[in-house]
């Protein structure tokens, strides 16, 4: 009977571990592989407008939210929860002011998009990702996708907004 | 002969009057008909992006700006001047703090869109409006088109970047 001791303490390791793995933060996604496959969906450049916002500090960054179509469409329609499909794209640029454009005021108060900091996504997959509100969490710097551990902490910082679906910014006309 | 001096006067009067609204600023365009026919094109909304921006003081507001597919395929090739079909958008909202995503960030740094203010546009016309370097200017405050007159001082504060085509907006990655 020793074999069968053997293979249920190997399916108890395997468990555990799988345990392990499902609530390290590293991986509260429920799942090993990094979310977009570490690939910057093909054509989020072109995706459309959600809104705009400006970060000062650290950050000091304007941004642009864009959605893929499934996204576009719920935020339009109000559907809560965004349906499996929807992707979320915050691009940021740093805050620089623009000369050229002071001149032309007259004073100085613009403000306008210069390099790229980097760019964030969030996926909805309500079964891959069930643990963290069914989103999935991807930052790419500078076309590369950053590591997961990176992005543990993405999630907490949206519980806030659970009742909008864990998504902070809202659709502008 | 006195109905002759009469017909006369009255084409001069008219002659005159049509003259007078040719040159004045309010028709630097050369043409009577309003820009866009004072309609917000069709799915402007749905346009893509070319850059983001902030304005402080009276205007304290969040902008982005779009442009039709004939732009944004000008914007990518670098190419100038911008083709005849060209539309370029500027959507412009409030510029709001926002308590929720602050509280997020743990500090106050976070200013997002509010209230949408006017949208103008700037449409490519090299015939139609020869005079003001190929563009047409429009402007809508509520979804109404404003009137020429408020939009004769435009063209003359895009002189400056007449290099590139009078447009201050640069693409953004």
């Amino acid at each position: 009977m020793r074999w069968i001791a053997y293979m249920l303490f190997g399916v108890m390791t395997l468990t555990g571990m799988a345990s392990y793995i499902g609530l390290a933060p590293a991986h509260a996604d429920g799942g090993s592989a990094p979310v977009l496959e570490g690939k910057l969906p093909a054509g989020y450049r072109d995706w459309r407008l959600i809104s705009v916002a400006h970060e000062e500090g650290d950050l000091n960054d304007l941004r642009a939210v864009l959605g893929n179509d499934v996204a576009i469409k719920a935020y339009r329609e109000g559907r809560l929860p965004f349906p499996d499909g929807a992707i979320i794209a915050r691009l940021a640029w740093k805050y620089v002011p623009s000369e050229e454009n002071n001149q032309a005021f007259g004073r100085a108060q613009s403000f306008v998009a210069g390099t790229a900091t980097n760019v964030q996504f969030m996926v909805k997959d309500s079964t891959k990702y069930a643990s963290t509100g069914g989103w999935g969490f991807a930052q790419f710097n500078d076309g590369k996708s950053v590591d997961a551990t990176a992005l543990s902490g993405c999630f907490g910082c949206h519980v806030p907004v659970k009742a909008r679906d864990y998504i902070f910014t809202k659709y502008v006309p």
